[in-house]
């Protein structure tokens, strides 16, 4: 993964999305029920935070958020998600 | 109940909810009336609070929630509900 | 009254409803007019209260709510109503 | 007017509703439009208040409020309204 | 204009309405478009104000304010409104 | 432009609109497009401001604000609007 | 790029809004997918901010922000989007 040239902005944080259908070392899958259903994704960068809402999520970590959290853009041909930190549910 | 690799954010809880039908040692079972009813679960993670929203539960807290609480997710072939501490009604 | 095994978290209240038909002691019953009326119960267990929303009513006040406030819960064979404290209208 | 076994939990206040019709010693009365209009009555009990909305109102207050306000309740076989004192507009 | 026998409560203010089709000596008038218009009035009476809404108009300014601000009372025989003092525009 | 007797109160500022077809030295106009416009008008006075909301902008600045903002009203014959600072897009 | 004769009140910044079909050095271009894409534009004015809201961006960032985000106008000749500071998701 190379260097990517963004900064979020405030207490946003840019995710790569991991395909729901990839089971991970930790064994994680998204359980086919009705409810919304975690998405699961790496972070790539962190935005500085604010007083208000600091970053406690660094880059690398592999977090799970809401199905229609953040907003998608492509940076270097790479599909992304940007979103406020307190959209991401936990660390795994 | 194995250790699980996962990190609640914030002032969420990582739950595991017990069958509604279960009658546990103290007795409690959810009545069939019209109403909501509080759904039953066992603490398994708690994120590190907030300044504003402490974290009062602990691991291992049988925990009464709404029924319409949390987010769904399965680790290791278990189904957890993740939500935020104030959507916990009592530690029965 | 057995001691009941439940604690409400933050500033969450859990009542035994009392019947509406019953008259108390202090002779209050609900008029029969088009309003929303409050419902009589008496407060078994009481959380620890927030910083913003302190306790103020104690077990065994019987406390007058609205209507439609909280969660109903069956506890050893009884119906009870977990609701924060905000919602109760007055100690009668 | 007995001493009445209430008190009102915070910045609430109870109020003895005073019949639309009669005119008091300063006059007042409500005045006949479209618009929706206040009606009157005297405290009769008042909450310890918060710190936030201290209770400014003393029981024998003859008070205006919305003509929607505050949960209707029956004590000693007299109609009462329970509101916060928010809901209150003046003092006359 | 005689000493009326009310106290608005709060940041609440008492307003004697002045006819629209009125034009004072300051010149001021309502011009007749579509967009919601100003209302003109006395003030007759002010509450003590809050710590967060401290009462800045006094008895006697004349006023502007949203035409659809404030509940009408009938004082000793006057229509007067009473509204939040964040409800006025200007002093005019 | 005489000198205009009215207070704005709070953080409420009153506007002399410049007629959106008159382009200005500064050479601005509003462009053609679907989306809401600013429109532009002359700060003719000012609110003493609050504690949460300064006043910055002074009287004589040209300013630019939403097409909807603010409450109309005729002083002197001119047409006027008074809208809070918070209204204001800009200093031009 | 000439000196633009405005001033952003508050937390408010000017961008001017960088073609979407333009692909820049670091490579950045907007997904065609469902979902609202964000915009990229470059800073050309900005606010003093706010204590709440400072000012976190600079003149010649380019930025992106929401696809609805900003009130739109033309200086110059040239059109811009005026929009809060918390309306920009990064600087690319």
């Amino acid at each position: 993964m190379a260097e990517l040239n963004i900064k979020p902005l405030a207490d946003r944080v840019l995710i790569e999305p991991v395909a729901a259908e990839t089971t991970t070392a930790s064994g994680i899958y998204i359980p086919d029920t009705a409810k919304e259903k975690p998405q699961k994704g790496v972070v790539v960068a962190v935005g500085p935070g604010t007083n208000e809402n600091p970053i406690t999520v660094a880059v690398g970590d592999t977090v799970l958020y809401g199905k229609y959290s953040g907003t998608e853009l492509k940076l270097e041909g790479t599909d992304y998600l940007i979103m406020r930190e307190s959209d991401i549910l936990a660390i795994v």
